[in-house]
């Protein structure tokens, strides 16, 4: 497959999620490149998981290594999919369980920045 | 709810997803008992998020966490609860993306034990 | 035991360290009621272990695995229950060797706008 | 003060918690002397936190960071340190709930495993 | 690039490192041939941070991230690109203060077998 | 070696990497004070790596544990070793692949804000 083929293929599924991606500087170009091309484009494109899997997952992943400004993003691209407010909130309590009980509440405070967020552009 | 109410409710949850439990040492049974209770009964017992998804979620943060004896067990509760090999395969795949390689590496190691201890004992 | 008896013990154990906590909101509510009468209520009143020393365990871990918002509020606790600033200072300077310096120098920055909080305060 | 007075500190408190250390091959000997030196000798011979305290922040930091052969080594200094069983066990029930619960797990199998090797030396 | 191009070029740095790398189960297969053609084809093979650079702050990281079997691999792969032993036990002492000091005094135990490996097969 | 002579010897590699650093406060004087005369004076002064090597494996071990104040000073200390921007920047794309894709994205975000806070500098 040439790195077009993979390319195109990732920003499908970017648009799917995410609707787009923000314009990156010199210094993330690079890796945003490789986001493009392979994270999406080769993994996230691949058959034998459904989307709505691979983004809960997804979620999952983020929720219990702390890192919120990607689970900001990945929360959004979940709901765009058709995951539930409900359902996310779940997830956060669910997780407090297995990577402890600080992981849960950062999780549902950045849920609640999400479901303002929107509220507020609707 | 009564604590008898939630040990039997939680008892259920860990029937349908690993058919039992190993009996508890007198040094575990105080947290294997809040694992029937609470853990299984109050938390994976809620409503608003399916029980396939919840075992989703939870091997993907024993992945990312890279707890292996508590994977190892999860991965056998998904495929109890019909989730398939190459979803398990393909969740590891993903799951290196976000993890780090090594959690990958090491997540599909423990699935390749999984699927050869299946495959022994059938 | 009935939910409304856990309940009733997580909140005296919630007013002894923190004097209350903040009202949730309808997303936060279902984990602060889990909090309540599961995390308060059946574990933190467990007997066999002194709330001191549970208090300083929490403190430890949640040094290590950086997680400050929720640091912060457990080293107020901690003050509450009578553990002194310069138990709290040791305890990130004999951190900082258990889970890497960084984890010392903010747990040291987190401890310093606890102290600065409380001095403003009285 | 000089290398030898803290190693000679150093060297009092490794006593107290552990009886003494295994000996350094060429490769660990560097590692092993700053641990006398420093850690033990600068760190936890400070005055402002009581031994105990040290003991159990560290057997804390150490299960919730999934560090198993060193909290097998730790949970044996605390209890030499005069904690006792039942407070060890309720350490790993109350850190499950900060750290997820494959940490209280595996802390309780290591506890398990510590108890075990003293009954069998008794 | 053509997958065939990417593949070649990682192979190419896989031998460098590693000679080669075990033949894969069908379970680890897919996981494999991305290390190959994106992790070691597209990642290590780009220009503007040299080999023995990359190989050193990826035993860093796996050091500090605590996975020790792929610590041991790129262990080896560090020392076949010229990097001393006596520089990988210093990064050891050096990152026990950055990870945490089981992180260092693991770090090590892993050199030592390393060692013991290759001066068993000369 | 004299506590005096560790100063002097930390204060010297303080100096070539970061300038100074800030003042300390009553509550983070004493931490301040072993990182200078233990961890520069005795650890980063050891001969057996290389200054620029310990810089690298510092920044590496700081990016995938998700330390970013830490991280932001260390890369500015790398940079003032002679390590290139260009360096830093493959390091993070690098390291994504190690210690997982938010890894790499935090780290170039904090990789940006040095850059341009040098150039607002200059």
């Amino acid at each position: 497959m040439s790195d077009d083929d993979r390319r195109a293929r990732g920003e499908d599924i970017i648009k799917q999620l995410f609707g787009g991606l923000p314009s990156p500087s010199p210094t993330t170009k690079p890796l945003m490149d490789v986001t493009t091309e392979h994270l999406f484009g080769d993994i996230w494109s691949r058959p034998g998981l459904a989307l709505r899997d691979r983004s809960m997952i997804t979620v999952a992943a983020l929720t219990v290594m702390g890192r919120e400004p990607q689970l900001k993003v990945h929360m959004k691209g979940a709901l765009n999919l058709g995951v539930s407010r409900e359902e996310i909130t779940e997830m956060m309590i669910h997780l407090a369980h297995y990577g402890g009980w600080p992981t849960g509440v950062t999780g549902l405070t950045v849920a609640q920045s999400v479901f303002d967020e929107l509220d507020a552009e609707s």
